[in-house]
């Protein structure tokens, strides 16, 4: 397997974007992207997008977008796992380049919500639960949150207050982002106050619906190098799922889809939770973040909270998460998170991160779709 | 890149399937492949399915079909390239293993469209096309391959009956396949006397909506060997794209992903179209199967009919094509169906076909999404 690197990013301003189709979101980000990577010619094309056919009555998104980027022929397809669905497309992307099979791929997230309203939108993005003995009998995505959110109260003895630090952390860090949504810091009273949606989870423990895309251009790290670039590498990638019904687990409150895969890329990168510097977290809902935080190893099991609120997970902290305003700050364009999470990364990596750059050198990033029943980790670090 | 080959192959029997669920289908399919395979260790599982969200009100299949399939834990994902997306999860798994990603990967093709009626299922259907330029202006699947049909039949001077050959065919091979829908064979007259559906194409020339799991294991082909197992070898993948717009295209008369995709098979085995036995192609309407035909290189371009009521299409013509019914007889259950036609190769090239066997070395196999923009060819080769 060759060494393999993120070799251009792209990115549409994450928003409700009534005036723009799923089409040309993608092909925004795909345009931005070619231009970063310096217009190589690309030999396939990966999209990741959830609710194509659901919200926006299509399918074929591979030929479709391939097509109205100009580059029909090529071959292309989608993935969709849910809100894994972006590090699914990228770790085909990385394998395909790795492997040899492909010099340079083409990875695009794209998720177009807003062409419906809800309850249609959030009937659909329960798609990702399991349908029969999920959202068949009620459970929406919020629901199922909440339900995992207080057993983690009860069983952990947590302030529901102490999970504030999440959302917190988010906001502010999207604050200096010009391709987040919600560019607005929130205060703790704030937090409090706020409506709930499921008890215990309130509106600002969950991540809104948006519309966006993000598109990065793999190819071998010698290319960079020849090119003069900066050499963010792919050093780690794993996927892995649990039971998609969360009452299947022996465990509710561990991800162990989380976990398998952060092993896998862990023992690729040969590097270990200390070696990460920050961690683009899937905080969907505030509880996902927490789980996240444990699965990986950053906290043990029943101190994710804890953590986050003495080691510190902001840009100041121990481990900054969700660095450029995660999930939540940035906003959850389904399909579309899991590849503006490497976005992220590699601006950190590339010392491109404005206002929220950190001294750095390893990043990692996590998507996670349904109740935590598909994940996908990757560590990338750059060349100094 | 390592031989690969297929270990294993399972199906359900194409049908109206009211009491089966969308699960237990691939399911069933999987039970079947890794008995057949002698029930190896398997590492992931890529699912091709197109309209489970429109339907079923089901994503996320990777996880949910790992989970009830008792393999919880594996990588896990879904593709999706409306009809072609069975060959592209196929061509996936075989990257997987030649590349050495993975030893054993599964995969299942399934699709479940009796959850609901029309007309929501021809516009579920319909988002393989162009929802902007084809579909919101009103065609559909039927009247897209109506239009180049008869755009055929004006350029090519043909007579409509001359169609005829190929359902007859395809429903004639299906008459011993205990896996296929309409095990009837069928008459000119009948043909000449079906219902127009969107002239010329009537109803006999468009495969039928339907229920389906196939799946199959995929392995190296030295495991085969020691197993003293047939060893059924790929020797040859590619996939293409084309506009997704027929009106986009400079010839609608030319099926420029399929031949594309081809051409890159052909190029990897080393084979071309006199080395191929018989042709499992894709007959989702007639005039995709002609189009098909012409694009690999088996007739010139506008020969194509001619070509199938001379030389011979049945089993004891010059190209045996759809060999246990394609998709016409057999039933094209949409997701399903690359999978399907890797089951239906498998099975005549370890001369396991029954009364429908050929003397066969070398099968190609290629799957087609919407009006031709995605396209994915497998060249498969038995050891003797």
């Amino acid at each position: 397997m060759r060494q393999v690197c993120v070799l251009g990013i792209g990115q549409v301003p994450v928003q409700e974007l009534w005036d723009k189709s799923l089409r040309e979101l993608a092909v925004a980000s795909i345009v931005a992207a070619l231009e970063d990577a310096g217009n190589p010619a690309v030999q396939a094309l990966y999209v990741s997008n959830m609710l194509g056919g659901e919200l926006t009555d299509q399918a074929q998104l591979g030929a479709l977008v391939a097509d109205f980027a100009g580059l029909a022929g090529i071959e292309a397809f989608r993935v969709e796992a849910a809100g894994a669905s972006g590090g699914v497309a990228f770790r085909q992307g990385y394998l395909a380049v790795a492997s040899g099979i492909h010099d340079i791929v083409l990875v695009t997230g794209v998720e177009k919500m807003t062409e419906r309203l809800d309850p249609q939108v959030t009937a659909a993005l329960a798609h990702a639960h399991d349908g029969d003995y999920e959202t068949f009998p009620g459970a929406t995505p919020a629901s199922l949150a909440g339900m995992i959110m207080q057993r983690y109260i009860h069983e952990h003895d947590v302030d529901r207050g102490d999970f504030a630090v999440f959302p917190m952390t988010s906001h502010q860090n999207a604050v200096h982002n010009p391709y987040a949504m919600y560019r607005k810091a929130i205060s703790r009273e704030f937090y409090d106050r706020a409506s709930m949606v499921a008890a215990p989870l309130n509106m600002l423990d969950a991540s809104p619906t948006c519309d966006g895309a993000a598109a990065v251009v793999l190819a071998p790290a010698q290319l960079a190098r020849d090119l003069g670039r900066p050499v963010v590498k792919v050093i780690g990638s794993g996927a892995a799922t649990d039971t998609i019904a969360v009452h299947d687990r022996a465990d509710p409150l561990q991800f162990a889809a989380a976990a398998r895969s952060a092993a896998a890329a862990y023992k690729q990168a040969n590097k270990w939770p200390e070696a990460i510097d920050f961690f683009e977290l899937y905080d969907d809902f505030t509880i996902t973040a927490v789980l996240a935080l444990e699965a990986c190893g950053f906290a043990e099991r029943g101190q994710g909270v804890r953590f986050a609120n003495e080691a510190g997970v902001g840009l100041d902290g121990r481990l900054p998460i969700c660095t450029l305003g995660g999930l939540k700050g940035r906003g959850n364009p389904d399909g579309a998170t899991g590849v503006y999470q490497i976005v992220d990364v590699v601006q950190q990596l590339r010392g491109t991160a404005g206002a929220n750059q950190l001294d750095c050198r390893v990043g990692m990033a996590q998507a996670i779709g349904g109740s935590g029943a598909t994940a996908v980790t990757h560590i990338l670090e750059v060349e100094k």
